[in-house]
């Protein structure tokens, strides 16, 4: 008798329809690293390879902008690159997640992480935005004068590789969200 | 005897170790709640009364340098204020949680709202801190002069308001991280 409400308890854990739902998280979780990764490699690259050459007074004296020549632009770089080699590395533990449901020590160790890095990635896209912003409209207050009507392309790459930084700012915010609702149902 | 093992079972899964550090992480949160409102209070208030009059060539001309001459400067304010007031907002239903232990959906609406704040508050400070960087070292290749000779005390005032809105991130970090852990504690 005993036995017998043992095992038709624990059959009803397991077609629980609460538990049938952590598998749906930890599989959407597990997608959302695959976009956030991409984001992320996307604005590295896109960052990273933005250059332009200018010519200056004549065409014999030419000033070659890079992304390099402004630290916060550096910084967006490196936090991006970061990110998603973390991203990447934490897809195989994610992966772990979807199949073995109760790992909850593996689960706080990558909410702990992914928290770290949406503060990074935050940040470097927070960072970058405001030279981005000051490099298109200036600061007469402080007497910045914007720099785009010159590095037309330049300022293009800049502007565009910080839709995917935000994009996978986001993301992780949403990895972090789904890994605690993942958390608090296994 | 069923009712002798039942209430055994309950005896000890009140005395378990790992219930009775629920209410040490949930005090811990509240606690840190509190650190992470004073450091955004005292950013935000930091930065909207930094404030510098310069003369200009003679007496006669004077320049008076805000806080909101600066559109970073204005929405670091902003993202501070905001948090501070969810901060303060949220220490009522922090409380509940070191009281009553296993309520998990309020939880998770808080770290939901943690982790939105932890962004925001990360965007903020490092937004403010690229303006901060270029007022005190310039950048050459832009051709963005540093202002912080002639504006002193106001670069004083900026620099410093940010240490408190970057304590309050990695504080944040912390509430999110010790609310994940008490979701899977409970």
């Amino acid at each position: 008798m005993k036995t017998l409400s043992l095992e038709s308890g624990e059959t009803s854990h397991e077609a629980h329809p609460e538990n049938s739902t952590i598998n749906g998280v930890a599989i959407l979780e597990f997608t959302l690293r695959f976009l956030a990764a991409g984001g992320t490699l996307a604005s590295a690259m896109a960052m990273g390879t933005a250059e332009e050459v200018v010519p200056l007074l004549s065409q014999s004296i030419i000033l070659n902008v890079k992304f390099s020549d402004l630290p916060m632009f550096t910084f967006f770089v490196i936090a991006n690159s970061v990110a998603c080699a973390y991203l990447v590395l934490s897809l195989p533990l994610s992966f772990y997640h979807v199949i073995k449901r109760a790992d909850k020590n593996s689960r706080l160790v990558l909410v702990t992480l992914d928290t770290a890095m949406l503060a990074l990635v935050t940040a470097g896209a927070s960072a970058a935005a405001s030279i981005v912003y000051l490099a298109h409209e200036g600061n007469s207050n402080a007497n910045w004068s914007p720099i785009c009507q010159q590095l037309d392309s330049f300022c293009e790459s800049t502007s565009g590789s910080l839709i995917g930084s935000f994009v996978s700012a986001f993301v992780l915010m949403l990895i972090t969200i789904s890994s605690a609702i993942s958390i608090s149902r296994s």
